[in-house]
């Protein structure tokens, strides 16, 4: 078994921290200076570690091992939420470059080909998993030119421009090349602390739709414009919402969530009527008839609402949605495996609430994802952490993952 | 009777609005760049008006009749909301400016002292009424050192260095010097117009109270965290003012209004649990009572819902609240007279709904407000408008009830 070395994981994932460093957490959201120069130290770290590198045009960084033959794809991301937390991404990363290094030390598992690819905006500050995307083929020319940061809305082409990304080429995978593709991450919930567990072996993970509401009425001086004159934009926004929370509980599963995580009202000023609102709606499951049924009833909501008046409503999808990826079944096996020595009776199998890069490369190879617990379930947020010995026992098992599906490609 | 000039009145009104013109509106918040552009060119027009002029260390812009003896002060204000009309404020200070020149130009007024003032910041962008305030000698240095902008949270001591004003003196009240205090302004509803009046001789100014409430969950990831396990800060602000404009509707007056101008979700992501939420709730009426009873109500539904979890709550009120201010006996009596003689039989006493300098002005002298119609009710927003014939009616009409003031001090 290839020995990975603690030590060295964790001053990694502590210099990475330094980098946009927040309080206990970290401030990289995609293509900002602190984000570019989080890849820049990576590219370093990775050639230091006899990888070939280079970033790509839309900002992935990527390690090839000079090994041949097929291989590991080891991934995640570095790009964080405008106030994120340090591991959220970063261990993933950073557990590639360990088990490379790892594999690399012993003569037994040196010629072993592990690439490794840090994904460019993975947190959507312009697309959710444009990196990954872009790497599995599946972005139009047209998703590329409509994406925008979704708080400034600066096009995606002026962030790559200032990046100084524009012209550089992308790049696209070679399934030839790979048997499977593995990412770890923290769990970002609550479930494996509160059972006492240590290692999620990921079985799907859940689809995501998002929509932007609209909601257009009359800007007035709020001291003059009495109550039933008014088309107050703010105020159907709430009620809409009101309704959405009520209808929502009765159709949800055990597992649905919804979030309401932006609402804007112009202009903003105490003294005036919104004009104007905007929302995001986005809600997850890994249950595509739940989430259907939600849709539905977000539509039926919507219509209702402005049919009623006096406030029109304009609901869009945000493209690209997610859908629902289960994980490769042999990949699992695999990391059960693993799981069980590292963790013997204290792992679980469970769905993943969040959606992550490897639910874009399932769709082209058999993936597979492993989980370490959130302190407090905390995640999004500059409190976020993993006890040490978590992270470390994480990167042994997806250590010994990877080394069971290069040495028996076919274990099942 | 003094004869204003309407092209020479429209021309001013029509200049100033090309400072910081934004589609048929003004973007003149108080201080910033344009806003002291307006200040600068209204000094000019004074000075040439034959005032003595000067801007004081809050920004007010004073113009000062060489002519001795007790007068008239006319004022109103030249900033604007973040998307303001042309006329808002405006109209008055320039009514002011025009009905000097009338008199100045007729032999029988030429002696007559009137002066007049922009108030600085009447629309709140650091705290309404600003200019007024510090005028009637009401502002504390801890109202001074508080004072920040609502939207950037800039302190408005940092406004004011950056606008050059900071170590100027400011004026304070000679009340000596004045009879009255006049405001004219837009009405900014939809009475005048929907009943076919052309002017409003304002009875009363309602009271405003403005809270800030400030909601404490906990930031978290929106795929992973269960419903049951969240403390979503939006969401307890959204049902909070559902609850309150359910409640609200029972208590409220035939004119009582109620505002949510600004609403704001940290981080405003669409993947991320907001930890924290704010907004501004601002209700306004003429009768003390009503406000008495929504204040109270108010706190009970914030103490409910704070009581009820997970969500912290806090409710603060946003200082100065602005008291309900009765318009003076005597003035109304001339501005009536003065209402009746331009449109016979089609003006009204009304309340003001929104708030205005005279309000304060009326805490140290006689004061009395007029009003014209606004298109539509429309304000607050650049869709503002009046009709050419009434803006000159109305400084007709002021124009008259200045004269009747300083030849007959007590009219009544």
């Amino acid at each position: 078994m290839p020995e990975i070395n603690p030590q060295r994981l964790m001053n990694d994932l502590r210099h990475l921290r330094t980098i946009g460093q927040y309080g206990t957490g970290v401030i990289r959201p995609a293509f900002s200076t602190k984000d570019m120069e989080a890849r820049q130290w990576l590219l370093d770290r990775m050639s230091a570690a006899g990888l070939k590198t280079f970033m790509d045009g839309v900002g992935n960084v990527f390690g090839r091992s000079p090994n041949p033959g097929r291989g590991i794809l080891i991934g995640s991301h570095t790009d964080t939420q405008p106030q994120g937390g340090w591991l959220d991404g970063s261990l993933g990363v950073l557990y590639g470059l360990e088990i490379i290094r790892a594999l690399a030390e012993d003569r037994r598992t040196v010629h072993f080909a592990v690439d490794m690819a840090s994904w460019s905006d993975e947190e959507g500050t312009y697309m959710s998993m444009l990196g990954s995307r872009s790497f599995c083929d599946m972005l139009t020319r047209d998703d590329m030119e409509r994406a925008q940061n979704h708080l400034t809305a600066q096009p995606l082409s002026a962030a790559l421009e200032q990046a100084g990304l524009t012209g550089m080429p992308t790049t696209t995978m070679d399934p030839e090349r790979y048997v499977a593709y593995l990412e770890a991450h923290v769990e970002q919930g609550p479930h494996l602390e509160a059972q006492g567990n240590h290692l999620g072996v990921v079985t799907a993970i859940v689809g995501i739709r998002t929509f932007r509401l609209t909601f257009k009425g009359q800007q007035n001086h709020a001291g003059t414009t009495p109550m039933e004159y008014r088309k107050d934009a703010g105020i159907a926004l709430i009620e809409l919402v009101h309704d959405i929370n009520r209808e929502f509980t009765t159709l949800a599963g055990p597992r649905t969530v919804w979030t309401i995580g932006y609402v804007h009202l112009e202009p903003g000023s105490p003294s005036v009527v919104p004009g104007r609102a905007e929302m995001l709606l986005q809600f997850r499951d890994t249950d595509d008839k739940i989430l259907d049924a939600l849709e539905s009833k977000t539509i039926r909501i919507v219509e209702e609402a402005h049919k009623k008046g006096p406030v029109d409503i304009d609901l869009a999808a945000v493209p690209p949605q997610c859908e629902t990826a289960g994980m490769d079944e042999t990949v699992q096996v695999c990391l059960a495996a693993a799981a069980e020595t590292h963790a013997p009776g204290r792992w679980i199998r469970m769905p993943s609430g969040a959606g992550h890069d490897a639910q874009i490369l399932a769709q082209r190879l058999p993936a597979g994802m492993l989980f370490v617990p959130s302190i407090g379930g905390i995640s999004h947020d500059i409190a976020e952490d993993t006890a040490e010995e978590d992270i470390v026992r994480g990167c042994r098992a997806l250590a010994t993952a990877t080394e069971t599906l290069l040495r028996h490609p076919n274990p099942v």
